[in-house]
């Protein structure tokens, strides 16, 4: 069922939010914050039984110095530097195995893995334990812990792990750091586009039916996890409405998406109840840089699965092509 | 449906479950180490429209000597020591208003309520952090939190909160700390049943449809929550299998039955897929004081609600009357 | 999800709904009629550990002089005649026990809690019959009984019973009938209106998420029960569209709110899918006395449970304060 | 899924359940009350655009002398007594419309189908009210109306209109007394198995996937409706499982079925949530006459329709054969 | 819950969709084409215990000159040419047995019973097979099977099969070629207004909540089946979705209904989340000839049941009247 | 839930069913009447932008000759023959694009995938029609398609395609027809049981949670798909039980599983409700060469997923090492 906005109205649909007077400010400190600790990015090889390629695992200091786990591979017999995807995954998944990310490498480009702190125990192992969790009640999950302000948030943690990510993928010396792109599916699509708004260096930007964006009408529009943690957090706190919503401000694609200035190439399913088909066009309607969107009709938060990695797969060789550099 | 063993099974079952060899060691030095922590229990009075009780806010130091957050209600007029209720609270709520609690107080009890740490949203409003929780990839939820290893358990943790609440309360100068009971349903009951049997000043303990227990059978037996979270831990974390159920084994109602010496009354429902019947047996069957059970055929996890606060009361009543003391 | 109308849309929802011409002379009739009974009241003292309360099981005479149950709960020690709250249960329910009360006796006032006749099964025990169910075709349930007339609806004889027991409270000695409010949750907010419409010597009316109102949009809007017991009704009874409809016409809170003219505290819940936002608002927007609203955008049915029971504490304190008659 | 016993133990399923010593007298006495009523069946003509059979609006006195609906179909043009069809209905529907009953007409058999009183709004319109329901708490439904007592109980009232309604059929001029089948699905199996227990005179028992069997299995082992619903009484009700379960002793169809002497063709689902194999085959094994089952083992609740409707046919022409009496 | 337009809007609804240019040609050359093969209509008597009625199994070439299956159901003794109803069958269920289809006979009519082809499997069973069944990828169902040109869909053959029945019935001596109606529920309903439509010699349309119509509304609005299969279809086949939509606009009751010229009797259901009420007057809106509707406001799929067989009762004896031919 | 017998029951299970006497007679001659067409396997190379591998497009001849899709991914610059992975594909799924299936060509193995005929759009596309689905009425889906006899049967045309599966992936120059390996899960898992069975030549068999194992005890004990479209098919068709289930007894993995002699890496899942764990086990206690199982406790139908494919890899690596040929 197509139960949001017609798709006509969809496409023009620009929603009268504006940023916190701060918002850049905050992500600025934020970042200045976090790199105030050293990368510290480390390269471990993993022996594994893939010939195609040659798998790292990977260590860097995110938020507070937090250790971050990730994955790189790169093309076996890689020696020049490659462009490179970094890809965010989806809430509740960790990194896996290499195994589970062959597409690109195979393609030819190196793959930089980012494991999303704490999570990585609802559908996909994860490694990176969140030290900074505050602890503080919240919903189960992660949409609400440490949302009484901005400055304990957990996705102040996340965003800043998701822009030192990019930094750590360039700082390989088979990584072109000036051809970075960055990807992912729903929170990793978020991701992205934060990546992208908050790194000038992002080279190139493809969220599929990105999530965290316009929290304000998602989180009455949607019963489905994980928007809805949000309104089952107020469902009992119910005198922390104001502080909530102001906490999401500074968290919203909406407010990220003006930022980014690299190519992107959205995608959006239009019986998306996961990630409101209005709530991705409103990011995407903002979004800064050159762009396209692929609409997905009949799907729900699966949006194009096989076909979209088509599509990224020739928008990437397009805009990041391989042999460029050579 | 009674979907477990039949009635007549269940009062004779008793699973072939020994505790570790270090389950003693472990929780004594647990506790020890909190004692550590000056308990530093501050009672500080809460103006309110309640004219038939006094209220107060209290902290104590928990484990690690974190804050524990709890409602003393004492009967207006309150001059003597009084016998004292100290209620644990059920899987995802929290201390609520003081107004929630008016039961005991209306009987002529004192009442000592423990917030859960890190809970509290789910149902009903807590106030009371969780600093030692470490970040670690869980399931959304308490039950995996800290998993790996019995040191980091959650609930390592809250049985120790469980046992420093007796010890607050009994340092109140209008509570009788050699007459103070343990009560709670679901986890409130499971962790009336650890308080038991880790503290021998409790004086009687009356746990409803008791949570926490019997693990091994439980995680097999019930797709309900919480149970079911260590279940879909592993689903996930297929390797993790024997590490997990070794903490769980530290923490199992099984093995704190048998140290418990107060006079029980438990409650037990037959058609609860929360707290499996079975569970609830196993515990029970096992338990080191004089006892009694309540069965309620027909229901769910709701167990005997205000039926067995009937129960409950004379129980009280009988066991700790009010007026012996003086 | 909010799934009605916005909320500032709610704010100003004015149905163009008119009450039936005759329906004050139904109602004045009904009355009298059910006046033309004696009340006989009894207050008969009931023995309970509970300390800080006396309690009474009433009997007095509602509808058709059918003997309807009720408890009364007053602050132990009572001398001086007190204000008194009457609770109206919500539905399905009964009046349980005297422990379920202790709210409004513990502030000091006076709890009249009325038991719904023929309920009290689906959650909480009842003791009243309803002598006069004619056992017609109905859904099973209550909304539907008798509906083919409105003599004969059940509902007449509730709404009678919850005036009658008004006067009920007031004919105790210990009570002021000058000074009593009516409250109740779901069912009991909107027979808490109906007895505010029908009975001006009523001082103060506190309905939560009330139901019974605009039941022309409700049973088109919503698949939740009871609102859906109609719909299931008419699905069968196909031809019976216009009559029931008409009969729904004289108990529709809608023509009781304009009558009411006690200061009023309501409730509201926007993702209420039981009682939806636009049934609650179409009768607070007509109520005659001075009134306010607490909105709750997160919840549903549920309300605003203690946090609602904090606002009416200060409600009831503020407009019926304890010592003024002394 | 066949969740209960395997097909192998249901046909030598023989529980330990004894009759009350009193059923008997409990049966004869209820019938010589409803007996001191004179039956006064009447006969009204109905004008139908059905011109294959003639239509009878039929009403006589059930229990306590009630006015008891009915539908009587005669093939257009009968003049000789012909046997007759006795139908009842399933749970919640009522004898709808003439139209809906031309099976048996059709094949040149009198029809009566007797209106359940109080049901008829859940899935097919009655017309029958219930006037001697009490009025009593209860489950919304039928299960637990007057369950308290034997005397009050809602089947008692049913039963005795199933029996009176074989004597109603067979005071028609145009039918054959002594050639009445009794035939239902559901709980219209149940009522066919008492009619044929407690009327001699019937000639012939076809009960399909019968309800009303084996209660105290039943109400632990399902929770369909509408034996569900005694478990919902009893979840609420907790103190009178026993009594209520001594009720239902006087109304299991394990102690009718002895007493039931014609030849009889049951139908059973092996997949029936609602009336679990074990109950009706707990019936069917005690069935005191000449018997035969027609299994189903992958249907649930639906029985064999068309499918059973052709083993009836034959089994009534082989049984009652049409042309016999000429 | 009226999910759909309200009803006043809905009398009025009209969208903008024409029929695609070759649409009369490609109906016109299918049917030619499906003329080419000889009818063949074959009448087998059927022998049965059924007295009223004489019933022949009957053969006749359908789309391709398949063999498509019916029952013909003639009142007993018949000997002039009587009116017929032609009833076609709802999506997934058979023909049945004969004695499944007693009610037009009763009345005196003959009863034609297409089976449809490839269906009967999952609610009644049929016996016709599709041989000519692509067996290309398909969602599971049959709103699928050959989608990918107008030349290749499922219901081709099917409306095609709905002509040829028409004129099957005429053929026999017994039925009055201009006094033949259509009929159905669902997809009989929709197969009723299509024959309607492509068959002139229709003396009488009585299309129940019919289906098959406004394709393109109505994979956008419904989640139930059968339109949701095409939704998953496109969910899938991401790549097809104007091919799709372009074969479905040959199918579209929209376009059949203005070319009908029969008298009408259609009836929807306001509830109705398998056909939707506004694709039922998306039709009716545009039907041709005279007509009527009846609206049943509180019912789902199942709409009038034996109500809307009263009215078409007294619809077919006021139009197609028996006598008359005498 | 663990639902089914517990593990150390479901390691000896062995449950007491025959083959047919003539099953292996029925193969042969389904094998022998397959290869009368000529296999005529082409493989067109696939331009695309993978750099890792080289992709065909296959077509070879299955059963009846119809034309077969597949997959074959070489990894870039083979030259020398290597062994090869066959892969067989889920209920409901196709072949998908060829960076679906990136794994093993990672690995340095060729990898052939073969589409199942008429599936491939439930969950990934496909695009291999089954020209020879004779369109009988049967239950959506592919469970029931020809069931009335073992030649008409659906799987018996899967199940031959799956053997010249082997045959076409060994007929490629570049592939070593004596080292390959066949794999897949649920249905993919059945197949490569049956292809293992009915191919000598297969070197090695990996299922995961295979299906079509067991037939007389699934139907009967899951209600999940597609196990659950067989009870679905005989819940109408109630008269074709005992046809039905001989045929299934043709196609049964306990059948083939003792024919097969490759070594044999098998997974199973506790908690598996669509191939429930007796039905894996029954098989792979019967299967004839070295074998060896996972076991995941606490998963479902998804069964080990990442982390059995690192078991697999470690198999497939120890039993057909990569350069054994050079």
């Amino acid at each position: 069922m197509q139960f949001d906005f017609p798709l006509s109205q969809l496409e023009s649909y620009a929603p009268d939010e504006a940023a916190p007077a701060d918002f850049a400010s905050f992500w600025q400190d934020t970042l200045a914050e976090a790199r105030s600790f050293p990368l510290n990015a480390r390269f471990v090889p993993v022996q594994s039984l893939l010939r195609s390629v040659q798998v790292y695992d990977v260590t860097y200091a995110g938020y507070g110095g937090a250790e971050i786990r990730a994955w790189l591979l790169l093309p076996a017999g890689t020696t020049a530097p490659l462009p490179c995807v970094v890809e965010y995954i989806g809430y509740g998944g960790g990194r896996g195995q290499p195994s589970d990310w062959l597409l690109w490498p195979s393609l030819g480009y190196a793959t930089f893995v980012m494991d999303t702190r704490g999570q990585g125990t609802t559908w996909r192992t994860g490694d990176t334990p969140d030290p900074q969790a505050g602890g503080e009640p919240h919903l189960p999950g992660f949409m609400t812990q440490g949302i009484a302000a901005k400055e304990t948030y957990y996705y102040r943690r996340v965003y800043t792990d998701a822009a030192r990510a990019v930094e750590a993928a360039g700082s390989h010396p088979n990584i072109d750091a000036s051809r970075i792109a960055v990807t992912g599916g729903s929170q990793g699509g978020g991701l992205a586009i934060a990546a992208a708004g908050l790194v000038p260096e992002v080279a190139l930007c493809m969220p599929d039916v990105p999530f965290l964006s316009h929290f304000s009408r998602a989180v009455t529009l949607t019963d489905s996890a994980p928007f809805s943690e949000i309104a089952a957090y107020l469902r009992i706190h119910r005198t922390r409405v104001s502080e909530t919503m102001n906490t999401l401000r500074y968290f919203d694609g909406l407010h990220f998406a003006p930022l980014a200035k690299a190519p992107a190439l959205f995608s959006v399913a239009l019986m998306d109840f996961v990630c409101p088909p209005s709530t991705v066009y409103a990011a995407y309607n903002r979004y800064g840089g050159e762009k396209a969107i692929r609409v997905y009709p009949f799907n729900g938060h699966e949006g194009g699965e096989s076909q979209q990695a088509q599509e990224k797969m020739a928008f990437l060789a397009a805009h990041l092509p391989l042999d460029v550099g050579l």
